[in-house]
């Protein structure tokens, strides 16, 4: 079938305005370094006031995953709203000119497209502020149901629990996937969004996720333990197949029967970790749906995250296909 | 006088959108590259179209120049004329994030804010395509004469000729900056732009400008001959200052009696070229305006070209003040 989609992702659809700033300036607004934290559009003009210079860049941390699984070659497609404001139709070209597959109708009222303010801070960590906007539109009617069919996995990022319409789409489109024998595979986004959604999310992964991912910070939210092991045992109980990672760390992959340990790419300068996690789910569900074995989708996983955290900015720059190629011998 | 400026700019305010670009695409586009071409709002829409993921950037030469300039830490103020949109909003943040001053009143109502669609090649060639949009609405009355007459230089791009109803504006505030004393700056742009516009552009030179900015090729373009010699001869009669840059074999610094010749910056690695024009006029009006040797000025001009094609876009991204420091020594 030529239009089976590889993945299909559902998420909100933001623009990133990224730009560099010491901690006194995270420390003088109160900002918690490498988490993510919602803010309307009253501090979304505030903060962006106060920061420096920035460059516009289309992300979003499902549609980011799309983009590296694009520029790794496999077919995709993207669920997520915009305004139909100028951010909005830099969002919709960038995601488009990947060939991606985007049909999300643009918003014609309500507030703007969704921006989160990046600063970037000289150790490389990003510090993310959200003004969700426009991405919060997205409701039921938004929904193909012919595209999830087609999609061999639904892709879900756990922020869009923050925009609580939604919340009945994704469960009208989960429903559809495994109606179909699709897969559906989840991250937990952040530990602050964990912290918010916890009941919701431990729902979800125990019943209908297939595919989780994770970092380790998330993942102790989750079952709120600081033993790593024993939230490791928690998730192998309900989970088909999770991928928890620990930046320089590597990656622990696992299953009900199967534990894998991937280390993280060596000799990687990191300038800006924005994009890491979903490049690594970019890197693993490729793997996953050439039916690679799961230590080596971990592998890509790896080699797509060091990619993105190379640069400013955290959709892929060089040519992510040849760079796995070349890394996996 | 605490409020005097060290230069005050006159320019389009423009967006760049930045993407990476095969050869084949300038070719079968008809685009010729490293040159600059005016663009409507349906070609824009169209080029658009058809290019890849881009990153939005506050651009405009003569903005580049100043903001070139405020990092090299100089006062600085700039004049151009925007929208109120979306990018409008972003060019007068990132400007005003850089201490510029920048008063001019986004326009209400006409096209929207200027956008350069930018190529930049393998080889880090930049070819640009711009729709003046809304910088074409600059006139007399965004002219604040007072502001003039506080900047030591006033310094306007070439590109303005495009957008005719901005040279009144211009040849007012020229007026304004020799009756208090101050210097004009001016920068041919572009060899097509000089085309153009080459009998004003001569007109300028012989009579209103003071300090001259030009390319080799803009300056064989501004005189109509092939030789390089004969043209820097013609310049050398008319003109106080001025420095031609040729690229790779560095700069030609002149006067009617003295001629410099400043070496490019050794050991640069080309990664894009876009703001190179702009950061060496950042450079050498930052030397002139702190009264150092037209050959030092030369030089700080190679230095703060070299950051700028050292990495995509045209503003600085390194602390050019540190950087100048170190290499002048």
């Amino acid at each position: 079938m030529t239009n089976r989609l590889h993945v299909l992702a559902i998420g909100n659809a933001i623009v990133d305005v990224i730009a560099r700033a010491e901690d006194t300036f995270l420390a003088d607004q109160g900002l918690v370094k490498g988490a993510m934290r919602l803010i309307d559009e009253a501090e979304a003009t505030r903060l962006y006031g106060l920061m420096g210079p920035g460059r516009e860049v289309s992300g979003g941390s499902a549609a980011n995953s799309i983009a590296g699984l694009a520029a790794l070659g496999a077919k995709v497609g993207f669920i997520g709203r915009v305004r139909d404001d100028q951010l909005g139709g830099v969002f919709a070209h960038d995601i488009r000119a990947l060939g991606v597959e985007y049909t999300t109708e643009p918003a014609t009222d309500g507030p703007a497209t969704a921006r989160c303010l990046v600063l970037v801070t000289p150790d490389g960590q990003r510090t993310m502020n959200t003004f969700l906007g426009a991405s919060t539109q997205l409701s039921s009617a938004d929904i193909d149901a012919a595209q999830v069919a087609r999609a061999d996995v639904l892709y879900i990022e756990g922020y869009l629990w923050d925009a609580p319409a939604a919340k009945q789409a994704i469960v009208d489109a989960i429903r559809i996937a495994h109606r179909h024998g699709n897969r559906v595979a989840f991250t937990l986004s952040d530990p602050f969004c964990v912290d918010r959604h916890r009941a919701e999310f431990l729902d979800l992964v125990r019943g209908h996720v297939d595919v989780l991912f994770a970092n380790e910070v998330e993942l102790k939210s989750l079952y709120q333990t600081e033993d790593f092991d024993q939230a490791l045992d928690q998730l192998a109980c309900v989970c088909d197949i999770a991928a928890v990672t620990r930046s320089e760390h590597g990656v622990v992959v696992l299953t009900p029967e199967e534990r894998h340990i991937v280390a993280a790419e060596p000799g990687v300068t990191v300038v800006d970790t924005t994009g890491a996690g979903d490049l690594f789910a970019s890197g693993f569900l490729h793997g996953l749906t050439a039916h690679r074995p799961l230590a080596e989708c971990g592998r890509i996983g790896c080699i797509a995250a060091a990619e993105a955290i190379s640069h400013i900015g955290a959709r892929p720059e060089a040519d992510l296909k040849a760079l796995v190629a070349a890394r996996l011998g």
